[in-house]
């Protein structure tokens, strides 16, 4: 039992107080967790597209003011009644996709996308229907079910897991989100799978990088990389692809047309990892006839649309997508972590940049530069 | 050997001249098949939209003059040089989707989509590069490989299928397109398949039908038909759907919205069987979340294009098709039409217009009722 068990915590967090603004530190209250939660004392958290997504104003189903922030790593400060999966002192992750195992979703043994909590995570409350935080005397809302760009969050105990404390914080918060999403894209990919086949990864950032990984990882035989930054050829090459095609250079051929032409007919299997769609169509079309399968990762802005010629589709390609990568947070996250540990997934290879607290607005610029793959904040600092 | 092997034999054909006319009963020339052809003595016919798309004009790709027609059955009457795996009297029913058991897309094990032939059959020749049909000494185009509104036509070996001769080729000729298409595009489904699951499809023509006939087979627990024609629904529920959906009925509910309503989140399966690309949106929509698989059997206009959200995709829904239900034709057709003679696969039921030779132009017509599943032309009449 923590000394501040039971108690209101007033900590630092970054606050985002309107569609567009950027983000304030505050001292924030963060209420004790109620039955079925937990809160965490977050050490370490990572800054992704969908947080600046968010920020920005472009989402729709955007809630303010809000603390954002989706891939973190802490510790168990303590847990409401009823909270059995997670203990005080606990390493553990936030899952923005929840894990009960007993709702449709969980028992079909088809899918991740877990029902329980995810009405009232969508409307930035906690599952009694109110919030855990407030600033200036003013309820914050949470974001995703997971408000990592706090010092301390409450989170549902569907949506957390506990790993392995071996297992520095500062990199498997990144497990929270994009080195997941990217990995269970390729190794959840149904039927027999990217082993011994033909990629192609269409974006390098985080997501991107990490399904080459994965690729080489499960034995893809070539992977292709596309991006139209030339300074990701070398990042791309050393996750494992073993081309680079930088659309630009292309001189008005269609990226399609020519990944089709150097690959005797097309890809095995194609990932977008971009969010544009038309490069989530051109990633399809990409695809080898008879048999191609493109999944769609990254995540479009509101109201777009893909499209192609069903065509495409009657001449057997399938057309897919992945959230959080199809991986069970609950039960598989912890794997992943040995798997980092044991050398097999890479987590220190994406951390290019690191910002204190106090610079996360920083954070997010550096994202946007092209040169970040991923930024860690550290939480105390 | 037949009297007329080697020989060029006159007969009756119809013939479309030009794009949007009417066919014209003609008297044609059949030249005796080249090395690795097979001339067939074609007995039935049915008549399905994709003679109706070419002959309207619509089809980009429709080159004239042309001999429509691409679901027949016949005898072989000779066969050209090296053909071993049909003989001289054997009922056989050509194949518009080839399998040649040698090629990358055969050899796959993936795919139904055999490369062999298509680039010829695609511009109406047989693979020599000419053609077999000439008519006032004009010659005609082959079309879909096929061209079984003739009493005689010559397809490539790859192309035709022998088949059980108890069968009768005035119903199996139907498995040259429709039925098969509908039985593979639900037995062949991926994964654990139709079986226990929901399943819509939208379109009660032929493949419609045939969908829910095969999907009942199967053991699909409920099956929900669609269609804007309310004299569909007595077809419908012959062959076995458990709800009929009539979306002119729902007042301005959109029909996905309606489906997952009552289905409790949508369907584990659906089939667009109409080609329309409003339908095949409507069909991925009305999949459940987190595991729906949408396919797409019907034709859709040239220049047409689907089109849905990605997060449609994210969340966990399928989109796929499927050309000639993925059906291998030589190696597994005559297991369907064992299948009809054992009275598991029904075709006597889709049979509800004849029409003589003479009467071909009446059997597009009867297409266009409504009233119509499928007409079968008596080719000798």
């Amino acid at each position: 039992m923590s000394a501040t068990a039971g108690k209101t915590i007033t900590c630092k967090a970054a606050v985002c107080w309107g569609a567009g603004e950027p983000l304030k530190i505050e001292e924030v209250e963060v209420a004790p967790p109620k039955a079925h939660e937990v809160r965490i004392h977050i050490l370490y958290t990572g800054i992704c597209h969908t947080d600046e997504y968010t920020r920005s104003g472009k989402d729709p189903e955007g809630i303010f003011p809000v603390i954002l922030g989706h891939e973190g790593g802490g510790i168990v400060e303590s847990v409401g009644e009823g909270v059995t999966s997670v203990a005080v002192g606990d390493h553990a992750i936030p899952l923005y996709t929840a894990e009960c195992g007993e709702c449709k979703f969980c028992k079909s043994g088809k899918t991740n996308l877990c029902g329980k909590v995810r009405a009232t995570q969508g409307r930035g409350l906690m599952p009694d229907e109110t919030v855990r935080f407030t600033c200036k005397g003013k309820p914050i809302y949470h974001f995703m079910g997971t408000s990592t760009f706090s010092q301390y969050t409450v989170v549902a105990d569907v949506s957390v897991v506990a790993v392995n404390p071996k297992a520095s914080l500062e990199k498997v918060c990144l497990l929270g989100c994009g080195i997941t999403t990217a990995w269970g894209a390729v190794v959840k990919q149904p039927g027999p799978g990217v082993a011994g086949c033909t990629v192609a990864v269409f974006g390098c950032g985080a997501i991107g990088l990490g399904v080459i990984n994965t690729s080489k990882l499960v034995g893809a035989s070539r992977i292709i990389a596309v991006d139209t930054n030339p300074g990701k050829e070398s990042w791309a090459k050393k996750f494992g692809a073993t081309d680079f095609v930088n659309p630009s250079n292309l001189q008005g051929e269609k990226i399609q047309d020519y990944l089709i032409k150097i690959t005797d007919g097309g890809l095995d299997f194609t990932f977008d990892c971009t969010g544009n769609v038309h490069v989530m169509r051109a990633a399809l079309e990409a695809c080898h006839k008879g048999w191609g399968v493109s999944t769609i990762i990254g995540v479009a802005a509101a109201g777009q649309e893909i499209s192609t010629r069903p065509f495409q589709l009657v001449t057997g390609r399938t057309w897919r997508g992945t959230a959080f990568g199809g991986v069970k947070g609950r039960t598989e996250l912890p794997g992943l972590v040995e798997d980092y540990l044991n050398g097999k997934v890479k987590i220190d290879e994406f951390v290019t940049h690191r910002r204190a607290l106090g610079e996360l607005n920083d954070g997010f610029h550096d994202m946007h530069t092209g040169e970040c793959i991923r930024c860690v904040v550290n939480m105390q600092d």
